[in-house]
């Protein structure tokens, strides 16, 4: 601790943005085909930026039900408020991409000054490094030795690799240890701190944190180089106790940075911020006192990119900070009115498979109506449920809905609605469909 | 109604499976790589039929958790089981690849006798058609333009192309003629018969239903071969309930019968069957009189293929009928226990993207030692919730569970498990693992 430094900026990836590029560009080579719902038949032979680049209509262009649409300029503008907002708070970030999941959306992130992406499993690791993500935060304990000895291979033969990875047990390090042994250079490890009793992972004491900083440092194929942790599962949480909990991350950090833990690592990363309390994040952060080594401030909202129409429409911090912007709901999904087996009742041909259905149910919120093609709000109408295969509604007297109508509804949960395409219309106000975007899972 | 004729015996699609074999084979050729989670990193490069000849151990061979295995005996186990009721109770099968949307499994339903594959969607029918499935049953209905225009291309080409869709609307049938017009042969098309009030799609009156009949008849494009519904959607489903609704449905292809309006097919379709209660559909289908053309009596169920630990297993005839056999679970999803952060729980890092978690959680089955390899009944531990990538996991007092251990869980509802995975070790009893099974959902 000879020398006292503030937090530096948050550092861009130009790199990693130029190495994913080109193999995002690959992406436009694939062909369309049976693989991907909703894509317009007659496009089969045509390459993906073939498909793009012919500008078709998202409602006449040969597109089938169901699809989903995500906003071109939604995207565009939701990209872009975290980026301002990360900035404007003096926070690094790492999206987490395990939302989207996609490469073409990662690279728009490292574009607009994201750190690197941040990832749940390995196996997101694998698809990030095959579209050249050079900085990733592993948010997660692994210990998977098949896993772990990719990660070494990969240490070794990639000099700007940059990972960390969470530990939050004695054993878990020795796992890890064991799995790495040989590496050229020690894997970037950060304790997790527990969000509390009953919590997920992350160890619950402050004490058991020492204890496994301590195996850290025994251990030569790890170095630890910070603290991290997710607000997000804090029991009961509000402004107060998230505030609580990450101000117990800060003191972590600062307490170990006063035992000389940090020594070996030029960078001090302390993360938090998941999509519903990062307003919390930025004031506690904002308080993170000089260290012995400048301190990433890392950020991890993944959900912004798409938002939503449900679970992030209530939860998210703009919410409280509206002069900071608002987020805007990217996502809507096109289903089409294939049965209408009674007045009140109607009966659409997208489903489990096509939208998430964990937290809410979809919203319906349009009708394009097959007659006219004129496109009205759905009034009266509401998704009650979805089997595997069909969203079941139920209409008020008086409700306009007949068979044939496409109705658009709004989605809760990005997470696991991009998980449900494998190919995803970008689609501008006017119904163009300009671009699509690619998903992994 | 000339001659009365008896039904036939369920026919093979000798054609449909040699045309299928082709394609199927070919995705033997199919890199690993980044695409599929869980397969060994040491594998890339590797074709998946060169990886699943060198026949690899699941848990030794360098598989990353978490995995979801396909037990190769009881898969075919449960194939060889529904060939034979199908059989026994002379019923032609088109179970629903909706399911697993595997055409590898696809190819071996067919092989063991299968009529043809059922889908839901048209976007599944592009599936089959990429393997070469030749009998195609769509139980949905069908008005999207885009879709039926292909639907038309397919038919136009193609004279060994069979494809049977619902309708069940007045409207419904126009869109679909509307959209059919010029093409070379008319699409089949059954009527279904709603399974009661507030059930899903399907006619409500057998009034309706001829008034649907009717619209066919006068529709050029559509050809009326029969009635069709789905029994699992009768409301307070019982055995009386349901076999109420399925001495309707005969009694509605009797009536259409007596009325002439099967005058243009040679072959009758009746079709009902899921997973829940395909002894009543034996028992009422037995029941079906002679018609004026033979009659296929349709069977659609998908699940039995790989069956489930929770609500199949609660639900499967086969409980009612012990004597008839019983289907085998052949899912097993093991995670690796990521973090132990209290006595009472444990994370492993298996989630939403990789379990069913629509009607019931994964069930701890077994716990792999990463000590020792031994493989324990997983007593004392219970999934008690799942996060995108975490399962929540209480232990009792007592039971061995540490960080590094495997869990292997058995799934509940095998549409919603198929689908979080597009490759998928078939792993036989000892542990090798022997094919891979890949979906397209």
């Amino acid at each position: 601790m000879s020398v006292a430094h503030h937090a530096t900026p948050p550092r861009r990836a130009p790199m990693a943005a130029d190495h994913a590029a080109d193999a995002v560009d690959r992406l436009a080579d694939e062909p369309v085909d049976h693989r991907f719902k909703a894509l317009p038949p007659d496009a089969q032979g045509l390459t993906v930026g073939e498909l793009a680049s012919a500008r078709r209509d998202l409602f006449t262009g040969g597109f089938t039900t169901p699809v989903l649409a995500l906003s071109a300029e939604s995207l565009e503008h939701n990209l872009a408020l975290l980026e301002t907002y990360a900035e404007r708070h003096g926070l690094a970030f790492a999206p987490h991409g395990k939302t989207s999941m996609s490469p073409q959306l990662f690279a728009r992130q490292l574009e607009r000054g994201a750190w690197g992406i941040t990832a749940a499993v390995p196996h997101q690791v694998r698809v990030y490094r095959a579209y050249g993500i050079s900085r990733i935060f592993l948010a997660n304990e692994v210990v998977d030795a098949a896993a772990l000895r990719w990660i070494a291979g990969e240490l070794d033969a990639d000099p700007g690799f940059r990972l960390v990875v969470y530990v939050d047990s004695v054993r878990g390090v020795e796992l890890m240890d064991e799995a790495l042994r040989g590496v050229s250079r020690p894997l970037d490890v950060v304790v997790e701190l527990g969000a509390g009793d009953g919590a997920r992972t992350g160890v619950r004491t402050e004490a058991g944190c020492a204890a496994v900083a301590d195996a850290v440092a025994a251990a030569e194929s790890l170095r630890l180089v910070g603290v991290a942790g997710y607000e997000g599962e804090v029991p009961r949480a509000d402004g107060d106790s998230v505030r609580a909990w990450l101000r117990r991350l800060v003191a972590l950090a600062a307490a170990f940075d006063a035992e000389g833990r940090f020594a070996d690592t030029g960078e001090i990363v302390v993360s938090a911020g998941g999509s519903a309390w990062f307003d919390a994040v930025a004031d506690v952060f904002a308080t993170i006192p000089a260290l012995s080594a400048p301190v990433l401030k890392l950020l991890r909202s993944g959900a912004y990119v798409s938002h939503d129409d449900g679970h992030y429409r209530h939860l998210t911090p703009f919410n409280r900070v509206p002069a900071e912007g608002s987020l805007q709901p990217a996502f809507r999904l096109w289903a089409q009115v294939v049965s209408r087996p009674s007045p009140e009742q109607a009966f659409l041909n997208a489903g489990k498979r096509d939208a998430a259905y964990d937290l809410d149910l979809p919203e319906a919120q349009a009708v394009r109506d097959a007659r006219t093609g004129a496109v009205r709000p759905a009034d009266g109408i509401t998704v009650t449920g979805l089997s595997d295969q069909h969203a079941w509604v139920r209409t008020d007297a008086g409700a306009e809905l007949e068979v044939g109508d496409w109705v658009g509804m709004g989605l809760s949960h990005p997470c696991t609605s991009f998980d449900k395409w494998q190919l995803i219309p970008v689609v501008e106000q006017d119904g163009t469909v300009t671009d699509f975007i690619r998903t992994f899972f």
